[in-house]
């Protein structure tokens, strides 16, 4: 989802970290539809854990490479192989293939999509900088894992890296789905198109956010920020809205009063034993001070979700 | 040599943690030498790293498994390959041949040898159990990735892992080495032995010690100790003596007078550039908690020197 809303925005863009976008590579587990653009566009499916895949991503000597996330939270901790095979090892082959070319000079701007699933409890209320990865997921380890790696790599000069621990993405458009994370999108999505959600976490579960168009905004910027002040700590948590599922409910409710009706409470003890190991809020001094910017509140977040999914107005609405 | 001296302290012990040792078996890259022990000993030549290796290793299912530093700092930063295929792949190779064996309740202790390494500048004075690793070299790196492997499959039941750093062993036995670690042994040891010593960093320098003996007795003590409390954190710094260059000489001139004499000045920048970005003293409040002990200070290190390496006399000595 991100990698699709990525490539529409650099292909909108036309430049990238100051300097026109003259090629475009992408590749994914499926091939990826290339977007419309004004520069040559090549589409690829690839498994990056698989041998010589990530030397051929690397043949054509990008300037700026971006390596999101593979194997998702879910998955990862379901079938143990296929996550350190996709998200660890894919990783080291990425890095490998960007240090096969170091002889010619060649150095990436690596941007790399960490998570705040590095995170887990016992947390402080807001996490600082400073907080250490102790995850509590197989994807939270291989996430922590991959951004000592990019560290390494980048302090021996193969890449310039610099990974980013992405806040929850909300609102996510599409299905609904029961992942732990899922819900906080789904109760603002499925009312403000009129179909139910289900909310199976207290109203006061407070969790980190940032939209779809903010997160794309991230790797964006990423690409062009300069990294002589991250030292060796190349991963960066991003800025985002600290926010309560109350509060999101009443973000819904300022914009589409009577949609919060929508909203099924249905309590799932397992779901909120997982939601209540995860991050509430951070101090993201690091990220701000090199201009990362997300949203300021729940209510920006559901009016980016309303421009860039609903086409700026809603269903039923009077537009 | 912290694995020799281990499994001399077993043989000799001839139990573990609480239980009498029925069998041991030791690995090495070279076949390591027997000790006369009480209890049977297998002794094999074995690559870590290898394909088959490690499952052999653990086709018996011991209780207890020392998993010992394999690729040293120097040589993981020379041969990066070499490095992250003992030091990470071996880990996880490792780690899955316990995993092997879970479908039939196997759960080892697993005690990894981790290191201090894994911190790097720039870095408080006194640095606590909750500092990040930020590790400024690839051994720390690789060691900072098996904390995160070793604490995750933990949590999934795997193995019961425990990661120690390991302090600065010192006074380690043997020939002088150039090692900027080295440095801090070969000034007490030479002189002892009426040998020169190059001191090629200020006296004002402060390293992190523990000797041999007590860095062996950790590994024993971590056999054997509950990590019910630990948690997901399954990385503990181990307790030991926060000295300078200058306390270690008054500790060698308090045991051999004039001794001091036979240090030789010799500054070398690189040396102290290195040095530099080391850690200087830890509070290790959660391994004292679980009831780790080091020396007290510098002077009982030197004492430990002497008991088991000279057989508590100083040549050229009374006796």
């Amino acid at each position: 989802m991100l990698g699709r809303k990525l490539v529409e925005r650099l292909a909108l863009d036309g430049a990238l970290a100051g300097e026109p976008l003259s090629a475009l590579s992408l590749a994914d587990a499926v091939e990826p539809v290339p977007p419309d653009a004004a520069f040559p566009v090549e589409s690829v499916a690839a498994d990056i854990a698989a041998r010589g895949a990530a030397a051929d991503l690397l043949a054509s000597r990008p300037d700026v490479v971006f390596h999101l996330a593979a194997v998702v939270s879910g998955e990862a901790e379901a079938d143990m192989d296929k996550g350190y095979r996709v998200n660890i090892d894919g990783m080291r082959l990425l890095l490998d293939a960007a240090r096969a070319h170091a002889g010619a000079g060649y150095r990436p701007r690596l941007v790399f999509t960490s998570s705040i699933a590095v995170f887990g409890a016992p947390l402080p209320d807001v996490i600082g900088d400073d907080e250490c990865p102790a995850p509590l997921t197989s994807y939270g380890t291989e996430k922590a894992v991959c951004e000592l790696l990019l560290a390494d790599y980048s302090r021996r000069g193969f890449v310039d890296g610099i990974a980013l621990r992405l806040p929850t993405v909300c609102v996510r458009p599409g299905a609904p789905n029961r992942a732990a994370s899922g819900v906080f999108s789904n109760i603002i999505r499925e009312p403000l198109s009129g179909r139910h959600a289900v909310l199976p976490v207290a109203d006061d579960v407070r969790h980190w956010f940032a939209s779809p168009r903010a997160s794309v905004g991230f790797l964006v910027h990423a690409a062009g920020v300069s990294t002589t002040g991250l030292g060796a700590r190349r991963a960066l948590t991003m800025p985002g809205v600290s926010a309560t599922v109350a509060e999101e409910i009443d973000a819904l409710r300022k914009v589409a009063p009577g949609a919060e009706r929508l909203i099924v409470r249905e309590p799932d003890e397992a779901v909120a034993t997982i939601v209540a190991g995860w991050p509430e809020a951070f101090d993201t001094q690091r990220a701000n001070a090199l201009g990362f910017t997300a949203e300021q509140d729940f209510d920006e977040i559901v009016r980016v979700f309303i421009e860039d999914e609903l086409g700026g107005r809603l269903a039923g609405g009077p537009g």
